[in-house]
């Protein structure tokens, strides 16, 4: 047999880190991976803030440390931590060798002006730009090779893989009319917003009711714009807070340059994911939150106007799989050469 | 003490049908309602439908009956019924002498076009276009003078009145760069799809799910055209079924002619709705769903681009109250010269 | 115009307080209600917390100062407050010439041994059981004469009133086979556990779930017992978190001394509740969670078994409602003289 | 390689049908199965009913037909139909050499009482009666040398599964004061009651609600008391409806014979679950809904009361793994000799 290789996550008590750690721990390719949070607290197991893993072993829990890294032989660290803790130690990792896949937005942007909204400790350090230049955006869809090839996969946002691989195909055939502008209304699962207790979290605030926020300023808008090459002004992105766990359906709304067909839209979609195992393209029949869910898969479908100039497009997925974890573990699979669909069904 | 007006319900057994009957068994200016369904069974009783309203003295519900109509000198006609019997109720019932408000899409629309939609029996006959001609659409906030003089109100559908009302003022006020187009998106609870048990409203399918439906062929999108006077080509209308009971929220996507700014607009509609109990102006707050329910209120907010040139409005309403039942009773109010809050706190 | 009564809420941004303060703007004896949090902040308004009550008037917040309730002539007072704040503020009350009325659990229990639960910090203190002497347990169909008279109410826990109401008849007909213990197995939606965000109170931890919690302990058992004057091994408590924002259903197993049938145990109900305008007694038809929401009722309703030896009742009520604020506004209807229903409807 | 078992599902748009058509297509040990509906209807696809299932493969569906059983060399027949096609099928079946798992209720019941609740169009024949002789209840826990020996399995019902496991240790140990009567207040899902659109499983009815149904005479009770061996008048059985789609939590209430303490309890629970891969003992810390959801684990967790004579048990599964289709695997890995749990990680 050969040699399995070996991982770490941290923060795997979050939401995403914990569906990680359950992805690798039945991946055929690795080693047992190791556990941290960033508590300081001692040694706990996984199935104490996770019952439901209990009977698949042992999930033992340490406090991060560096020093624990290097004995285990850790060649790839995943880091499902708060942004500014992960403009610390992406850094630290790759100086000590390590590759690194990044669930935070710290290196997801290239463009100084779309950082902005994180307000970064050190968005100005010549290190951290260094950094920032080697990361490669981690949508396995648009970016396989550099993924490859690259010691720093930034995992694309949730709500930015649900609009990205709805729109790529269209904008890269040019197909539609920009100067229209395109809109983008997402609704998302609670587990999007994480772990921590608020009051926009607690369940008599979020249960009978949808609400909208953080119109025009979302974080993930500067991912989208980057991605497809466009202006600010061409793009609207309104998240939206559904009453569910998880899952996330994208309504986009696009104007066409000239006329087509559904056939038309539905090849451009069909040849643009040939051979990509984790979009399903849905053509005309809309996909629904629920048929994503638990799985890795980004589902697309369209339906066009009569008169065929508009076009309205519906893209689903589970945010902690496609929109994080799973995500992951795909971007895992094309750096180290791995089958693409391995440990993922 | 003044004379009671004398009203009935048929169809007091679905949901805005029984949501309009506890508000007019508590309204101070009627008599005790009738209530018919349009089941031939014998008498039986609203709590044995709807245990909820037990306590609240009898509301005996009879099998429908022209005579029993005459014999109870019922003036004014709640028709909580399919459209085709709307189509053949309504004519009979206008003929008799009553005024009617009808709850359905038989008589909402003027454009012969926007009716193809529904294959109404009687689409071409000369009766039905003039019950047609008579028919005033019954959103107080637009047509109130029209109300008040009129024998037959077609009340609007749910999903149009959270889209007029957040539209109208800035359509009026013309600025909105229509060759941009609008872009409606509604999301709304599970109760807007009627009692009947059916594949889409089955527990499982809905709960932890959102799904977008009826894109560009919903009937509600002749009324919003015709109520704010745009070309199909204009304005794009996606609903969604989402996991809750009752409430709609819209998102409303528009370009502006020209730059504007938040006070502006908040201007606009404060001015539009001046006097107009039944709207809250929420300015650039925006308003969420569990903020209107179990009231009659429809409540817009809106957010601007930092360019002021996009805006984003959001706009909801409890769809058995303002988009059903609540604004049959605010069209009731109007038409016989009661206050228009009566009856609605 | 007779004179108004005027009350004051302190902690009217909390789930309770937030309905009570509802409540007492609609009731037709009171003057306009003083609101108080126990927050140092400056002014705020009841809507910045509770969007859904704006168009009703403005509804200002204060910091809590017993200098305002003199100035005011708060005649009651109502504490929505933390059991130890009440058991500091009640006595101050008191001394003040106010009549109270408490929310928490603070003055409830009568036995020493069930007050342990609570760890008061001032638990054997003299004064402290003084205060707790006056203090009448606030469930109008058991004990109105005395709350009529009283100066203190403790308002009951809402699982409490559920269970209680449900047993009472029972007991005091002396028909249950108490040696073969009482189970009583409730379930409520999650506003019971207050408006604090917790873990236990997260979206993603509620939604499609249901959990067994406090099994043996809950501090309602106390109360439970004492009310119905049990012995702690008759009767077994356990509490579940319902994936629903309020609502209560306590299904509760009883054995019968001897063989009855379903219409001597209606007419016990009956009987008992003959006048009670807030118990709905079912019969053999169970109630549901839904029929009482946004009510002032608890609903009762049973089963037996084929040889008439077991018997199976079903209670519910609105949490919010019969089982905090609706009760409340019962009891001051019943200190002050006015109707039972006043207000409630 | 060696042979893989051929298999055929009869049912499998259904709720459990499908889920079973799942778990069979990853089972390491079977050929592809076949699928069949009741429907007379052309071949469709399982991905036309759960558009979630594509990307897996052709799901091709085809009516019934005993012939196309007999061509495609099917040794084991999985019904998951109604409780009257099971009992004509399956005798078919067996006398055409199959073997049959059948999830229904047809075959679960020994004691003719207790199969009165189905009334069964043959119950009086002697051929229903040699069928139901060789019928072994499938609940592996119990009875896995039967199982492995049989030709037909009636797989449990859900409620009953997650009863008898949590009470069977119990029972078996003679701890339990029997005639002071055992309590079960079980909670299920809505997937547990299929996937037929009704009133009771309308969205509108179930949201925000819950509710008792079928007390006393709910058709599982037959089953676990035949199981556990004990007498109608010695176990309470009241399932509720909760509003959530999949899961069953059931909280049991015994007495005990005499004074123990957890570990005592914790020992007989362990011991009788050693080496049963499906069953997770959680001791004192009591399970919750979501940690066996999607899994094959029926959890058991209990409480005492400090005397040591009451006892509170908690036992969680998902109605569709442990309590339908994850135990129809099981029993099917138990009937040919795989490893126990293949096919269900």
């Amino acid at each position: 047999m050969e040699s399995q290789l070996q991982t770490a996550v941290v923060g795997a008590t979050g939401y995403a880190g914990f569906e990680l750690a359950r992805l690798l721990g039945r991946h055929p390719r690795l080693a047992k991976p190791l556990l941290f949070t960033r508590e300081a607290a001692g040694s706990k197991d996984l199935t104490d803030f996770y019952p439901q893993v209990l009977g698949n072993g042992q999930l033992r829990l340490q406090p991060f440390d560096w020093q624990k890294l290097s004995e285990g032989n850790v060649e790839l660290l995943f880091l499902a931590t708060p942004h500014e803790t992960s403009r610390e130690w992406v850094p630290e990792a790759m100086q000590r060798g390590m590759k690194v896949i990044d669930l935070s937005g710290a290196w997801r942007l290239k463009n100084t002006a779309h950082r902005q909204v994180y307000a970064f400790h050190d968005a100005d350090s010549a290190a951290a730009q260094q950094v920032s230049d080697a990361a490669v955006y981690g949508l396995p869809e648009l970016r396989s090779q550099q993924i490859s090839g690259s010691q720093l996969v930034a995992n694309p946002g949730c709500y930015a893989t649900s609009i990205i691989v709805a729109l790529a195909p269209l904008v890269r055939a040019g197909i539609i009319d920009r100067s229209a502008g395109i809109i983008c209304d997402s609704k998302s699962g609670v587990s999007g917003a994480g772990k921590q207790p608020t009051p926009t979290t607690h369940f008599v605030e979020v249960a009978d009711n949808l609400s909208a926020y953080a119109v025009f300023t979302h974080r993930h808008l500067g991912e989208i714009l980057e991605q497809l090459e466009l202006d600010e002004t061409e793009l609207t992105f309104t998240p939206h807070l559904l009453p569910i766990p998880r899952g996330i359906l994208s309504t986009i709304y696009v104007r066409l340059e000239q006329c087509m067909t559904a056939v038309e839209i539905e090849s451009i979609y069909a040849q643009f994911y040939a051979n990509r195992p984790w979009v399903r393209v849905f053509g005309t029949r809309l996909p629904q939150i629920r048929y994503s869910l638990q799985t890795n898969y980004c589902d697309v479908g369209f339906n066009l106007s009569s008169d065929g100039k508009r076009m309205v497009i519906v893209s689903c997925l589970d945010n902690l799989m496609k929109g994080a974890a799973g995500q992951v573990v795909h971007n895992m699979n094309v750096m180290f050469g791995f089958g693409e669909k391995e440990g993922l069904n």
